[in-house]
């Protein structure tokens, strides 16, 4: 398995899992800043130009999307615990997910790190970043307010879910540097103390 | 069960699985044009202020978000066949339902129906729907291109990946009124002809 990936994007979630399940797998850097993503080399792996990406073994295609991605990784190693068994509870998790991978991600975060997205005028650019500042706030306190578990996303245990999160608060926390409500600081905090998570920041050059 | 849709709203492919799976559920009708999701009535049910929301029997919080609610109904009700059952399959089946929940929904649609959470300006509106058109044109493309099914989305048969599709395709189609490609216009003329999609639309009082 090959994973394509940008140090410091969303990819991070999926490379937390990966450490997460401890078998051996390749990284593949994406330079993003470059355009490399938009170079026939990449768009023959992935179309969409995206990271992550999952080049897996004997699949001409890799699989893109993150919760895709993470709920093959966990659905293909289930020694890892990496999900719950009981389908109710798994609904929880790719809820949780796509919340962060469908809402959060772009709607506070693509608005602010790209604001060309989301108006045509550049002087606009202010008034989009602030738009996005005030939706991460209110995103990250709905999560607050509904947390279900305890340390971790889902009441069951770690899972998937709790590295769709992740990276999420790592931006918020750490990248825009804006705090987080308390649960959810203290689940950042959780992460970061993880090994896998700590292989994943050196791995990617990122602050811990 | 209780589905919180809105006619038309991308709520229309959740309501076509439970057509699909053909147990006794309720409809509740959520008038968004009123601005019914931002009441308390509705906050109670799911605070993100969004269709579908899938109430289940008793669990307080609805289920929501439309890949965790596909994959609920799917893994709850095997008997219906939505689901393939190998995991690769299983991630080829999520994966295009992100792309359409994830990618072609906002970036192509979000982006035309409500072009003010796009610009800051009322005058750049026919811009923002212009660009929103462009996308819809390359995603659609990027499906049709990569197609790795017959009929349907997946080679393993039809799945909750097509009732994902379905519901973009009828926006490109009849809400919109733009052509699709060749197989994904193929693909929306044989969603039309299942009687679980007939009942959807004149459920909903949409044209078929």
């Amino acid at each position: 398995m090959k994973l394509y990936f940008a140090p410091g994007a969303c990819s991070m979630g999926i490379h937390v899992i990966l450490e997460e399940i401890g078998k051996p797998y390749e990284l593949a850097p994406v330079a993003l800043k470059e355009g490399a993503q938009h170079k026939p080399e990449f768009q023959a792996v992935n179309p969409k130009s995206k990271v992550p990406a999952l080049e897996l073994d004997g699949e001409g295609r890799a699989l893109t999307e993150w919760p895709a991605i993470a709920l093959y990784l966990a659905g293909s190693n289930p020694e890892a615990n990496l999900m719950p068994r009981d389908p109710a509870a798994q609904a929880r998790a790719l809820e949780a997910i796509d919340y962060v991978t469908g809402t959060i991600h772009p709607n506070a975060f693509t608005r602010q790190f790209r604001p060309g997205n989301f108006s045509v005028r550049e002087e606009d650019h202010p008034q989009v970043i602030e738009q996005a500042q005030q939706n991460a706030e209110k995103f990250f306190n709905l999560v607050e307010k509904n947390w279900a578990g305890d340390t971790w996303v889902l009441p069951e245990g770690y899972s998937v879910a709790d590295a769709a999160l992740f990276f999420v608060e790592y931006w918020q926390a750490k990248r825009v540097g804006k705090p987080l409500p308390p649960k959810l600081d203290r689940h950042l905090k959780a992460m970061l103390e993880r090994p896998a998570v700590k292989r994943v920041l050196e791995q990617e050059g990122m602050p811990a």
